[in-house]
């Protein structure tokens, strides 16, 4: 972004179907810069999320593709890729590295600065953000440098952005309401939701996910099949 | 490597089933570290050079993987995954930029980092050199130095080496019979052979190889199609 909120290079947004890569979408969207997205489907046990960018791509209005890495389960095995349990719990606790894919960020951002290279377009944008950081290297700010003076190098063209790599999840619900994000059709469930399709309610992302709404002050349009759990895990 | 040419640390090779990365991991092997290969279907549109390099692995006795990400031949087009005509001629030649596939080595870099790092090795080898520099963006030594930060703060753990950055095409040919490479299983044809299943003597990259062996002054094992053409291109 330039001093004045605006953006002029064309960007390829990483939108996994996420609140916060939704909300990223959306803010890009509306402050007027050229938009696409791309899903990358890295061997995730459900696809709901993915299902959920698209749905929330279409109703932004920006082109959308999901590129099929999911044979990498076979070799980044994880929880979240594996047979594994879904830890339950707070996000943050150390449960979660189990949810660990290894290089995953690495991996997503050089695929889409190469599409975006492909494309002509100028700007790889990721929603990471400073709650990813205790769990995920690959979140946090000198990956993030590191990632984009490598794309700079390789592409010659590309850079990674990440706007939202110092703000909370919190900061991130609100800017939702901000830009008007379709905040209502991401999905963050890593359980990939109960038979009714609802949100879990259990496990650590939901539990992060309802923590950001309460915490930013912003009502939360989630339907979560357990409305009480989240509250017994936040500690602040 | 360390100072006395031993190496200490698990490695994962990128293993092209070229010239140069089957150099390289028999070097690795001969020196007694401990190897393992993985080859990147990107979405090339000749699967041959992946079975020299099944092959290859299999004459050094180390594991050897196949991740098919031939996917990406939708995502990232170029003269190499499309169908556009491969240029004929001197591989340094600026015909042969139309061979770039954005971000290729980036890719595959960030891939076998993840790998690596799920099955707790600590260095991925990549065979690229000085021939590859003036036309590959992610081959140069700025974009290795770039990557290999990149891998070790995104996995903690892995980092990326290509100890023959500064070498010819000539001097890893040269390489080839000191440590005694099965240089003769190796693929370097961008054309997929011809039907009698020999290198073609003409595309860029089998021009390369035969001008490598004769500047290296060793015998070149590779059965060409066309046994003349490269002649004419050299320049040397």
């Amino acid at each position: 972004m330039n001093g004045n909120g605006d953006r002029h290079d064309s960007t390829l947004v990483l939108l996994s179907g996420g609140l916060d890569s939704t909300v990223l979408a959306t803010e890009l969207v509306r402050r007027g810069a050229a938009v696409q997205a791309v899903s990358v489907h890295y061997g995730q046990r459900h696809a709901v999320e993915l299902e959920a960018a698209a749905v929330v791509a279409s109703r932004l209005g920006i082109p959308h593709d999901i590129i099929d890495l999911s044979v990498l389960r076979h070799h980044l095995r994880s929880a979240l890729t594996g047979t594994g349990e879904i830890p339950h719990g707070h996000y943050a606790a150390d449960t979660m590295s189990a949810t660990v894919v290894p290089n995953r960020n690495a991996i997503m951002l050089m695929v889409a600065c190469g599409v975006a290279s492909a494309r002509g377009l100028r700007v790889v944008a990721t929603a990471v953000h400073s709650g990813d950081h205790p769990i995920y290297p690959d979140c946090r700010p000198e990956f993030i440098a590191a990632a984009t003076l490598t794309a700079m190098l390789g592409t010659e063209t590309v850079r990674v952005e990440a706007p939202y790599i110092r703000l909370t999840k919190a900061e991130i619900a609100a800017k939702g309401v901000q830009f008007d994000a379709p905040m209502e059709l991401s999905w963050s469930c890593y359980e990939g939701g109960d038979s009714t399709g609802r949100h879990c309610g259990r496990c650590g992302t939901c539990v992060e996910r309802a923590e950001a709404f309460h915490l930013a002050g912003v009502r939360d349009p989630t339907d979560y099949a357990d409305t009480a759990f989240w509250r017994e895990q936040v500690t602040v």
